[in-house]
């Protein structure tokens, strides 16, 4: 088994670009593949979201292979709603979003992401996890991806959605986890 | 394989109580037995998390049995928290449970319970839904089940936490679903 190749399981091209991109740099070049898979997310905490999907991606695809799950985690909320805030975007849009908070003394929230890698079939996953602090705020820029145009990093004064590509990728959540990632790999 | 007996995956004392009596009643008396297992709840919608978990169930179990999910289904969220009320009640009690709406137009929610019933491992579940509609209010009455307290079904001016058990129970969205369960198995 070739450790330098491994199966990416995602059906976003986006990530998948950014993913490639990261993986290659460094000294030893990692050569993803990727295949879309329909693996049901568990409930639970972050880590606990990416780790049982990790291990049903390796067994799937029999194989070494990485996963990726995002969180968007409220303060207020206590850090929900985290996993699941694809369903509340889905559900309540921007908008949404920002009302949820309005009842509480804090817009605070953490960007998470949370790479898992395994061996593969059998193989624990290990977690990488990048988190970039912000706060929420009312929608700003380009409304394509998800959430970004309505979380701000601290200190940037734009929210992701604002930013050129380089900006966003030196400090965003899913960087950091995938430096990790890149870092563990090479 | 005997039909009139089968296990009730809960770990929780009160819900086996409350479907030993309702299922005890009628011509054809049910006979319950349960099974505390840890089955990791996926996430999707009631019926998805509901169908995954006694599917699970019923590999694990070996022989027929029922599961049992609540959700909590804010209109202003246009059904979340959902399935992952649990999880908000945990982290941000009654008063986060009501501040969560102070930016939304309404405060109406809906209590969902889903009874899921596989005949045995393999068996496709089938699911009986009870809904009981209401509002979300400050809490009153005993705060000792889950969001009791903060639900109040339309047109008692009582939340559940302060009604007798015999009056929650005629209108209670567990009741209803168990009714159906407890028809369709008679």
């Amino acid at each position: 088994m070739d450790f330098f190749s491994l199966v990416f399981v995602t059906g976003n091209a986006n990530k998948l670009r950014e993913v490639k991109e990261i993986l290659s740099q460094g000294g030893y070049p990692i050569e993803i593949d990727s295949q879309r898979l329909e693996i049901p997310e568990i409930q639970g905490t972050t880590i606990e979201v990416a780790t049982d999907k990790c291990r049903r991606a390796a067994e799937l695809v029999g194989g070494p292979c990485i996963t990726e799950d995002t969180a968007l985690c409220y303060v207020a909320l206590k850090g929900l709603p985290g996993p699941y805030i694809k369903h509340f975007m889905v559900a309540v849009g921007h908008e949404g979003l920002n009302a949820m908070l309005d009842g509480f003394p804090t817009r605070a929230a953490e960007a998470v992401c949370t790479f898992a890698y395994s061996a593969g079939p059998g193989a624990e996953p290990v977690i990488f996890e990048g988190r970039t602090e912000g706060t929420i705020v009312p929608a700003r820029g380009p409304k394509v991806f998800g959430w970004d145009a309505v979380f701000e990093p601290l200190g940037t004064g734009m929210t992701y959605a604002e930013m050129p590509a380089d900006q966003k990728n030196k400090i965003s959540h899913r960087y950091k986890a995938l430096d990790k990632l890149r870092t563990y790999l090479q």
